[in-house]
This record gives structure tokens, sequence and C-alpha cells, in this order.
């Protein structure tokens, strides 16, 4: 009860040692203003003072140039953007063909199937009714067929005549791709600090975007890319990808301080299908797509692209910092905790120095 | 030695001056206990209790609505979802065509640029074979021949005859489009919190979607947009967005207190494409796409669509909140640092108002 | 004066009571080191000494599989990739036609519209000349003409003949489906740590990648996944989702912690359009595309596909954490304000257990 009384009905405060020095005075309080001083810039210089926002994005990408190929299959022959993008439109990414196995003229009906180590066969019997596999092109029908005079294959159910299953050309077809350029235009958002920006600065004129192309020094806001200068800045080859195809990504970085009113896009570029060198992967990208026809006789015919090409992903990241008053009263109290570490030293060394000090400092005091 | 030892063996807590003051005592015991109310207060006031969790979303779209065109070249024509969504499927994102150029029977051949500065040609010598620019569309024979009575320009090689380089009709062809419908299906999920959730509510009935429509106060919640809302509510013009193409970004923030239960998506609109008062630059969303067919000749032929349209984008962002132990802990021991000022504070007033609490609260000593 | 002088000048120390107990300090000694353990113990295995980064994600997607159906309208089919996945490549995100209903040989012309409450009519006097509504399939011409031999609708100009709205076929057409695999590459980074990975790990080599099938127990790496392993795992029912559509979640999770070196991904389903219980909502999903053609008159033809499907999301998400020295400076600062409190406790036992400690301790003094 008097324990409890006492706590309530007085007031405890330390009982101190005034050390009468002006030298030790001063320096302990400079030493306080400096702590405190350097706690708070330490929370301001090293970015603890602000909150962050993550980046709300919208991409659209346009892509110009003209094509030349010259098969034995097709003659000459000119592609532009409604020919080699596919499909025409898609949010941040796109896939421009490159490379591409064309196989003419399908339509529903029994062919022998490409002669592979599954698929090859001297009699019917070594061919399955019904049975289909994931790399085959159609479900057998239990009938050995010539696929040329000196192979037979089981034949198939399916698109006919089936795909050739062959490396792509080397060199790649479209090769003039390399002077396409990518018009990148990119919207970001920081929905709670209600502020927004595009990449089109509002100084960057009509003409200028008419004829602009993105360089690292010398023009490193144009939103326009040449696929060249990409690759070269990834140290890729271009030629050599465009046979197989692959991924590129184009990162946009948006590094915004509010308080400091900057706020720019950064581009960078980065293969994101690189394999390990060790693995033994294939490092291939992809598609099938078909155009599709009535012929003469109003029979569905398709013609079979295997598209090789690169996939271009736009990758926007990035994030938004301004100055937030609670989360600096939070890491300045944080960082206080540490006033009284250097006030242990300082009276460490004090004890030391000074045996009246000490005296006068401690009153002992055996337990009971 | 001996200071290690008394470092180790010795106890020592300060020495106090117990004021016995019923009211002071009193005050100062609130004072404490209402410090620690206000800093776990504030610490729950400002959500700095809580942890936050960023938002994982799926978003599929689906356009309704028929629209008709009546132009010279083609008679009159209706355009339902097949026709004016391109791709027919997209990621969250989709392209209305709501203008367009159309240039049909392209085939691979050789004709006459279309007349530019670039293009427009006296004789054979003003013409390079094998020149090609971005603009262009075809690959230069280093022919000049007739474009029109009165124009001549370099013949190409490419898809013949060449698009024409004229701007869209105005008022835009499917200007129906207005009155078109988006349904959107969202699902969001906190993967930490374990907490998923669809912007179609548990009590929405099958007759209830099949009806409304989004009203920002009748209706807040259905998940079908008019796009003539849409574009009321940003006060851009429909029509006038419409001839020549967009990017419109339908938000939906989802900002979840899961401690109170509160979960609910907020819609808004915001076209992300809008350039600066005093910018030259062009506002144009356009894409190229064409429709290959084979003529009667089995000669590839397409109908190539300079498409002018509004990308939408659904933006799904927000973030959930749930209140969580530790970051509790974490905040309220960083404001109790903030005590110990006040305690200075009242220590000094004492000193101020009592000589005699100065002279029992300090001893005296000159540092030797 | 004299305070600011004093304050300024003179260095203030607490006066202490030294505790001679060799086995009180000792604990004392040992409890401040276990608290301080403690408190840099629990910043570090809550995983408060860490900063997080979110992820920057790319994903391509491959499927494999081939599909029979035979139907009375177009006999024995085989379908492959190029006719079901529409569009052919998308940005981590695809669908998978599984049903449809197909509308060959459609012109723009006129013809009843398909029977509804709202277009069958008795005579001309039931249609309006130019109405249209979403669910129509064209502009009424104001004409009542025979749909069937019992049924008169309003005659609509379109597309024709129009699509009917009936319900797709059960079983679905493509029920093969279930045995496609679905390939994904996902590249992530961590751009302020500098790291990124594959799924596709160093050690997979090529005849690895041609034959896994992801396997949650026996092969949980492989990033191949069988469609009906998928289903099974989510304990949907994919023949009956076939029927009507659905969106599938393939989410693949990646918790890096660089301190540790470890990151790699976990892949997990779920079902994202799935309804509440007590809804009548339908769940369906759906799209309309069109295969375009000119018939042997040169006309413009087209076959309307209504087609059910399963669209695949591959979400990717998770977080990298590496130690942050500061935040770990200010977690434990903000935990040591707690040691305070014990400090407190300890006091009290001792001023409870020892009156001549509290004598002591503590001067009276009365407040004047």
């Amino acid at each position: 009860m008097e324990s409890i009384k006492s706590c309530f009905f007085q007031y405890s405060t330390p009982r101190l040692l005034a050390v009468k020095s002006q030298g030790i005075g001063l320096i302990y309080r400079l030493y306080q203003l400096g702590a405190f001083i350097f706690f708070v810039g330490y929370v301001i210089l090293s970015g603890h003072h602000q909150v962050t926002e993550s980046i709300l994005s919208s991409v659209t990408t346009k892509v110009k140039g003209i094509a030349q190929t010259n098969t034995t299959e097709f003659g000459e022959q000119i592609w532009d953007v409604a020919d080699y993008i596919i499909p025409p439109q898609e949010d941040g990414s796109f896939f421009l063909m490159t490379n591409m196995i064309v196989t003419p003229n399908q339509t529903q009906s029994k062919c022998a199937e490409y002669p592979t180590l599954k698929s090859i066969c001297t009699s019917d019997l070594n061919c399955t009714k019904g049975f289909k596999y994931a790399q085959g092109n159609g479900v057998q029908t239990g009938r050995c067929v010539h696929y040329s005079d000196s192979v037979k294959t089981c034949e198939v159910s399916g698109w006919c005549p089936v795909e050739k299953n062959v490396e792509p050309p080397n060199p790649a077809l479209l090769a003039d791709a390399e002077n396409f350029t990518i018009y990148i235009k990119n919207n970001i958002q920081f929905t709670e600090f209600n502020f927004s920006k595009r990449n089109i600065l509002p100084n960057m004129s009509r003409s200028y975007l008419d004829n602009c192309v993105f360089h690292r020094n010398k023009d490193p806001n144009c939103p326009i890319f040449r696929i060249k200068d990409i690759f070269e800045e990834t140290r890729e080859d271009f030629q050599t990808m465009a046979v197989h195809g692959g991924v590129m990504a184009v990162q946009i970085q948006w590094d915004c301080d509010l308080d400091k009113g900057l706020c720019a896009p950064q581009y960078s570029f980065r293969r994101t299908d690189k394999k390990d060198p060790k693995s033994s992967e294939t490092q291939v990208h992809n598609l099938r797509f078909a155009k599709y026809y009535k012929n003469s006789d109003g029979k569905d015919t398709r013609t079979l692209f295997k598209a090789y090409g690169i996939r271009f992903d736009v990758l926007v990241y990035g994030e938004a910092k301004q100055s937030d008053f609670l989360i600096t009263i939070f890491n300045v109290g944080a960082l206080l905790s540490y006033v009284k570490v250097v006030d242990f030293i300082i009276d460490k060394i004090f004890l030391c120095v000074d045996k009246e000090y000490k005296k006068k400092k401690f009153d002992e005091h055996q337990l009971q």
C-alpha cells in the first residue's frame, strides 16, 4: 500500500553530480548537439526520412521499318509492320518475327508424318491407329506410307503436308530488321503522391520526335530506339539471335525524388533468356501461327508459320520518394537510444581519471 | 582490474530525489501514462502498427456493342466485337478500333510510291535502286513512274497499291462505339495474408450483372462501364479522340484493411497519353494489321488496315494492411525515446521555481 | 542567465548507489548482455535486419499438344497450337480454346435475327428500323421475316447468317486439351541488388527439358506443366471448365534471401474466376474472333468463332531480402528503449526487499 501510494503521490528525479568545468560542460553540450544533428542528418542523407511508393505504368510501342527477303520459294518479298509484328498490338510487349519456316497450302487430310525416330516405319505393324505424341503433327491412322522415295513413315491425319522439322534459315530471313526502330510511349503514375509523368517530355517537339534516335551519350532521352543499338549495348549479336529468336528486355527506370523535383526515365537493355554458359539448354524463341484461306474448292486451307523472332518486353520499374514527418520522427527516435551509449563511455573515462569524481558519484550500499 | 571487477560485481542504480507532492506526483504519472497511450495511439492511428503487402492481380475484359458504318468505298457495313477488337484477347488491355484507313487488294508487286517530298521525282536519276526509308512503303526499283496524271514518284517494290498517307476520316467511322460497354472481371490476391477477392461481389446476381451499368453515384460497384461515361468523367471528348486514337486507363484501386474487413474496389479513369499543352507532339494511337487472302489466281493478297483507336489499359493497384505485433513494438519503442525530452523540460521548471530542489538535486564537484 | 551559463559550462551526471553484491551485479550485467543479444537476435530472426526489393519479371509460354475433334458439321479435324492458341503470343498470359460455336460463311447482308424475347415478331409493326441492342447481331431493318418455318423475327442488317445463341457443346470439343503441356520460361530481376535468375536452372540439360513434366513431389522444378495436373491440384474438373471456359492462374513465387544465397521458384495454381457458392453469376470465359475470306465472288466472308476456353495467367510475385546495416541499427535502437522497462522492475523489487536500499536511494524533498 505504502509503495503504491508513494508511486502515485511522489515525483522522483535523479540526484545529479554537477561537474563544474567549462571545458567539459561545453564539450558535452556540443556532443549532445552534434549527436542530434548527426542522427537527423544521417536519417535524411540515408533517405530514411522519406516514404516510397511503387510505380503504376502504361506502355505502348510502335515499330517502324521495311525488310526485303529473296527466297527461292516465294521470290522477292517486302515485309512491313503488318507482316512481321504478331499479334499487331500487345501491352508493353511485342514479337518481331525475324525468321521462319513456312508450310503453305495445308489442308485437313492424311499424309506421311515427318521422318523422326518415332515416326519411321517399315510396315503398318509399326504404326498404331489413334496414337499421337507431343512432337507429332497429327493422329496416326495405322498405315505406313512413303514420305519420300527412300523413307517410309506412319501416316497421320492432320494438317497436310506436315511441317518440316528442320533448322531455320541461316542467315535469318529478316536480317534487315536490325535497322528497324521502336517508339516507346510510357506513362507512369504515383497515385498516393498524386503525380504522373510521361517519357515524352514537354520540350520534345513534333519534328524532334520524327527524327531522333536514342543514343546513350548524345541523345539519352529520345524514346525511339534502333534495334541494332539495343543489341550493341547488350553485346549480343542481332544476326545470331535473329536465327533462333530470343527475348530482349527494354528497361525503363524511374527513380523519382519528389522533394527535389527529380523524375526522369533511364533506359537500359538486357537479354532475359540468356542461358548459363555450362547449360546445354537450347536457346530458342518461336511461335506458330497460321493464315487461313478457303481454296478454290471452298476447302479450309492454311499457311503455317513457325516464326522465330525477338520478343521485346518493356519493363518499367522504380519508385517515388517523398519526405514524411512521421517516418522521420520514428527513425530519429530509434537512433536517440544510442546517445546513452556514448554517455556511458564518457562517464567511464571520468571515473578513471578522477578518484574524487568516483567517490562523489557513488554511494556504496551492501545489500541486506 | 579494479574497475572491471566493480563493473561485474556491483549493481549501480541512480540515487533519486523523492519530491513529496501529491499534485506533482499524480500529474507526472498521468503524463507518463498519457505519453505512452499517446505513442501507442499515434502509431495505431497513423497506421504504423500494420504491415502492408502489394497486390497480385488478374484481369479479363469483354466488350459488347454493334456499330454501323456507311462509306462510299464499302457501302453499309455492320461491325461487331470480332471486327473491332484487335487482337481478340489480351491481358488487362485491349484495343478498340474506332477509325481506319483501309487499303484493299494489296499484292507483292511494283508500283508508284505515295507522293511525299522524299518520293516525288522527275526522272529515273532521282531514284536509287535498293533505297528504302522508314516512312516509305517499299524498296525503290530506281525507276520514276506516274503516280497520277500529274505526279511522278519513284517506283517501289512492295505491297501494291501503296497506302495513302492521308488524314483519317473525320468524324470517325465507328462513332457508335461510345455506346459500347466494357465488362471487367478482376481477381486480386494478397499471398502473404492468404486473402483473395473479386470485383464481382457475392451479392451480385446474374440478372444484375446482365443489366447494370457503372454510375459514379448510383451504381459505383457495377463492373460494366459504358465508354461514353468513362470519357465524360475524364472530360475528354470521345468523338475527337476516336479520330486519331488514344490511350485510356481504367484504374481499379484496392485499399484493404484486413483488420477491419474493409476491401472493395474503387474505379477511376485517366487518359495516359495526354500531352503537355505547350508541346507540339502529335497525339495519335494507331496500329497496322492486315487480313490475308488468296486471290482467284492463288496469289497472296491482303487488305491493310491502318487502325486508329482507343487502347484501354486496366491498371490495378493498392495494398492490404494487417496489424503486426512486431512492427508495433518497433515503432512504439522508437517514440519512447521522446519521453525523456519532456522529463528534461519538467525538471528545468522545478529548478527554476524551487531553490532548495536544485540544492538537493545537485552535488557539486570540481574536476581535478 | 545563471541557469543558461550552468547549462553550458557544467556537466551533470547522475549520482549512483553502488550496490555491492557479486550475485546481483553479475545477474544485472548478464541481463543487460542478454537483453542486447536478444534484441539483436530478435531483429535478425524476425528478418527486420534486411531490406526488401520487389520483383521485375518477364515470362514466355509455349503450349504443345494435338487435339482431335469429330463433329457432324466439319467431320474429323485435327487441332494444333496454331489453331487453338488465340492470339499466338501474349505477355505472360494465353488463351487456350477448348470449345466453340462456329458460324461459317457470314457475309454482310440482311437476314432474320436469332429468336429471343426481344426479336420475335408477328408483323413489321413490331420492328423498328435502325434499332440495335447489345445482345443483338445487327441493326434492324424494320421488316419482320421468317427465321424458320414456325418463327418470325425482325430482320437485321449485319453479318449473316447470325450466330445461334445456344449452349456450347457438352462435352467440350477439345477435351483432349487436358494432356497438353505448357512450357513456362521466367526471368526475374532485382535491380537494386543487381541480381537476376531464371526458372530454367543451370543444371537442367536439354534432354531433361525435352522430357520432364512438373510433379509436386517428384519433380518440383520442371518448368513444363501438364494441364491435367494443374487442374487436379486446384481440385477443379478440367472437362467441366472446358465447356464454358474459365481463368486459371499459374503462380510463381520467388522468395529470395540473398544473404543465404537462397532463391528458387515455387509453383502453385489457382482458379481466379471462382464464384461465390451462393452467387447466381454465370461462370463463363469466352471471346469472339473471326477468320476472314474472300468468297468466290470476291465478297468479304468470315467464319465467326465464339470460343470458350481457359485463360492461363502466369502471375509472378515475391521479393528479395538482403541484410542492411542501417535498418538493423534503426530496429535495434527502437528495441533498446525497452531495456529501461526491465530496469524499473528490478529496482522495484530491491525497494521492496531492502529498507536500507530505499533509504539510501532516495533523498526526500518537500516542494516549496
